[in-house]
């Protein structure tokens, strides 16, 4: 049974297409080892992402967007363990998200 | 419960772009209604749109690509018989698709 992702995402906050682009890198990347990458429309400045039900990602609990390589690199985990992302296997850079957080984490400002 | 939506689209055609743009466009204009639009990877030439597990388009059989407010139409009168499309409402053109279909029914050439 191929796995399936789910992007939730806000549509009040305008993030179709990011969690557009997120779904074609994830088919890009895994094209054989996906079932489905499901876009889940949401509201209040949701951005999350699913692998088989289980919530890998959470723009609210880490306070930013993830990067793309971060994405593939938690979904290649689950699905695809011994998987070689290529130079998108490097670690994530540390930074502070002190400023950008205090953005990303204010509610939708839309509802 | 809101509608799910599939696209079914061939990775070994590169469909993947098409497929992507069509859940765009749906998740746009049916942002209210839809559930989820899911990527479906699968082979073979296959170009197929589903709403609620029932088959609304399919490439083999229609021997063409479905224009954008096809889909839109196909769509509607699944999940919001009464919503009108705007200029997406507008009848699609009938057109000979002999030379064109002849191309599409091909099989996928990568098998």
């Amino acid at each position: 049974m191929k796995s399936r992702v789910e992007i939730h995402y806000c549509t009040q906050c305008r993030w179709l297409l990011r969690a557009g682009w997120t779904a074609q890198e994830l088919l890009t990347t895994f094209s054989d080892t996906l079932g489905e990458v499901a876009l889940v429309p949401q509201k209040g400045g949701i951005f999350a992402i699913y692998v088989d039900s289980e919530l890998v990602f959470d723009r609210k609990a880490e306070g930013r967007f993830p990067e793309m390589k971060e994405v593939k690199q938690l979904v290649r985990n689950k699905v695809s363990p011994n998987m070689d992302l290529g130079h998108s296997d490097t670690p994530v850079k540390s930074r502070s998200t002190k400023n950008e957080a205090s953005l990303d984490t204010e509610a939708c400002p839309n509802e």
